[in-house]
């Protein structure tokens, strides 16, 4: 039982799709967080469940660790292989196997990212609302239980999956929920596995939820006099139950990021960002009551956009925010922090935070997906500085500790992975031991993506 | 090992809160389907959580069988206790424990019933969405995975708890989600409690989703020429992105019943039911091209209500469809299905339906939450009539091979209790054994709720 056996027998069925090429081992094993370098000991391509499943089964009979691999987008190492093992690269599963337009929902490989999904699908007037930002693929999506900017309209990941196909520890081959809105025959193993983060078996096949391009998008950036005001807007657009598409807040910090990096020229000042989707009429009237709302609570410099290019342009600032965050302080690398609140404690949150991070001399930005309660740090550590990366480390264990103290969850959206399965027992209690149960129960070897989501010692 | 030590045991610990008279006992084993009265041993009305546990601890430690019990209004019998046991009744926990109404949000006591919810409620401008018509408990909701005619536009009990708190099978208490709105830390347990029919563990409270109250609401009637022009009326009024509060199927069979029961004087067509909530814009435009679609599709008999009264009426004219059945053919018993399918197959499969259904000679009704895909048939069998009994038979298991046929599911909404165990392996294969599997981890004895929802053998 030793991963080399694995790789001889994986190389008979797979042939040139199983590599150890040093190059692409290395690629495997790069991250977008802060992780050293951690490569697989080979990267499988393969073309179809069976051969998901073949590939699993090999595995299984070898005790050897087995990492879906998508587009390694993840911020908190889902990806790598600290035990080395085989990572199963679903690029070469990219098709769109079906668009059923009157149901409003999309078949399609794990593979298939969302900006592919949404260019197959532009001639139907139907579109996948899912924006973590980067390009990811929907297999990782779905196993990291993603979201973004567009969650507050339009839900996660998890409210937009209807189905699924797995496979499982030992190979077999599953199908999960149906192609019906609504079922109550069972327990919900869609939704067990959509967040599983690849530790019970690998997603070989989606149905996702699509949703009818809206007639009319309206999108504006406004500046507040302090957070708690911004937030406050917030909370009331959401109890008038006026329907925002976007609304993301914007700290002083990150709008300078966003002028240096932009070159754009927005007041240094707590902003939203927000989108209004619907008809001409409804998209009109919301976004009225929005500023009447916001400019009750100080707001100004209001820009709104309503053609598409100023739009794409908007919202593509936002999207970079990594890049803006690293024009903050050029030279750094940057941290990312994650958590989610109820919405009531968020601007407390997010005062106590940036008096923290000012305290300990630390540079970062706060942006949020605030309509969820969900808000990013962004720390900007000085290379090979022992002494920040330590400060940065206090900064993001309290702000997990906040997190918790006001009920919330210490990743809105980015995951556990690695990084964070020490607040696993804090956030769950005796709930984490059902979660180990399952996992024993269902990767009994515990060779899918071990180490990662669940503490298994 | 035996239900008798388990209540001598719990006879101390609660006093006359356990309680063996033949009367309560044969309520709690009444039921609103078409079983046999099947009582517990006996019945328990714990206090709170601690209670909940100690009760389960016994239990487990007797390997007695544990039933959690309602409000009683199940369609498919999960409160019967067909290997006897201790009923474990709700009713005295049924406190709103808090209301958050910035986070919109409620922590609830499972005995609280939606309307008296609903009715704490009513200062505050909010209000809980899920309307599965009877005036169901929380617990016995989200228990059964429940929704209703709300469901389409405010989503089913599922995508509206955050978080609960449950009694596992050895008594252990735990907490599954939090008050945030999204996380991404941990594999899925509320989703994986809700739907679990009291068979993984019994749900001692649940923060509930809530929602603002609609400046505006408008209702409407019409009627069709026939079945596929009122569901294309839904597919295309669904693919304006037009959002509808709740619409509602109902065929002539039905209306017939309306006017008998309620007096009313609906044309004896296929009608919908529909209901727009928003800005009185925003429903003024929706209500406005609904009509033109329907009307497009051929409707007539446009009865618009904008008056709670009037709406009021309508609803429960809906709502109360059980005693309308009756009013098809008095001194019948009415057999509710409900199978869910993709709605481009929904036309389909009422025609399929109503064309067997004549052809076996049967009097039915068919109502349905349309807009998700899901329609009742209610079964008006003659008392003692064992042709027509095993007809209606032939006619709910044909029902349950054209849901999957189709891509659908066996059960919308009423779960699966026992009357639809014999489906599980049709519906989900292999991913049945993954549901067994889970079933034995978190209850090994077997205790909770046994011989529903799994077929353990």
């Amino acid at each position: 039982m030793t991963i080399e056996a694995a790789i001889t027998k994986l190389r008979n069925l797979l042939q040139d799709r199983l590599t150890t090429s040093a190059a692409i081992l290395n690629e495997h094993g790069q991250n977008e967080a802060y992780f050293p370098v951690t490569a697989p000991d080979a990267v499988a391509y393969p073309l179809n469940t069976d051969e998901v499943s073949q590939i699993v089964q090999i595995c299984a009979a070898e005790a050897c660790p087995v990492i879906a691999y998508g587009t390694g987008t993840s911020l908190e190492g889902h990806q790598l292989a600290f035990r080395g093992g085989i990572s199963v690269n679903m690029q070469k599963m990219n098709a769109v196997l079906a668009i059923h337009s009157q149901d409003l929902d999309a078949v399609v490989q794990p593979g298939v990212t969302r900006k592919q999904l949404n260019t197959e699908l532009r001639a139907t007037g139907l579109f996948f609302p899912v924006d973590p930002g980067a390009d990811a693929s929907l297999g990782g999506m779905a196993a990291t239980r993603a979201s973004g900017t567009t969650a507050v309209r339009y839900g996660t990941i998890k409210e937009n999956v209807l189905a699924m196909e797995i496979v499982l520890a030992d190979g077999r081959i599953i199908r999960t929920g149906s192609r019906a809105r609504k079922s109550s025959t069972g327990y919900d193993l869609t939704k067990l596995f959509v967040g599983s983060e690849g530790t019970l078996g690998i997603i070989t096949e989606l149905t996702v939820k699509l949703h009818g391009q809206p007639e009319a998008i309206s999108a504006a950036t406004c500046s507040f006099p302090d957070i708690s005001s911004a937030v406050d807007t917030v909370i009331n657009t959401i109890q008038m139950g006026i329907p925002m598409a976007r609304i993301e807040f914007v700290d002083d910090v990150m709008v300078r990021g966003f002028n240096a990096y932009n070159g754009s020229d927005l007041p240094e000042k707590p902003h939203l960002f927000v989108e209004f989707h619907g008809s001409t009429t409804a998209v009109a009237e919301q976004a009225g009551k929005f500023g009447d709302i916001a400019k009750e609570m100080g707001a100004d410099a209001f820009k709104w956009s309503s053609n598409a290019e100023e739009r794409k342009k908007l919202w593509d600032m936002r999207h970079n925010a990594y890049y803006a965050q690293k024009a903050v302080r050029p030279g750094s690398m940057v941290q990312n922090t994650d958590i989610c609140v109820p919405i009531s404690h968020l601007a407390e949150a997010i005062l106590e935070t940036k008096a923290e991070g000012d305290a300990l001399g630390l540079t970062f930005t706060v942006v949020g997906h605030v309509g969820d309660g969900n808000f990013h740090c962004g720390i900007c550590i000085a290379k090979n500085d022992p002494t920040e990366l330590a400060c940065a480390k206090t900064f993001t264990e309290n702000l997990a500790k906040r997190a918790l103290k006001f009920n919330g969850t210490v990743s809105g959206e980015h995951g556990i992975g690695v990084g964070k399965l020490k607040y696993m027992a804090a956030e769950h209690g005796d709930a984490l031991s059902v979660m180990v149960d399952i996992k024993r129960t269902l990767d009994p070897q515990n060779i899918m993506n071990p180490g990662k989501l669940i503490p298994m010692n």
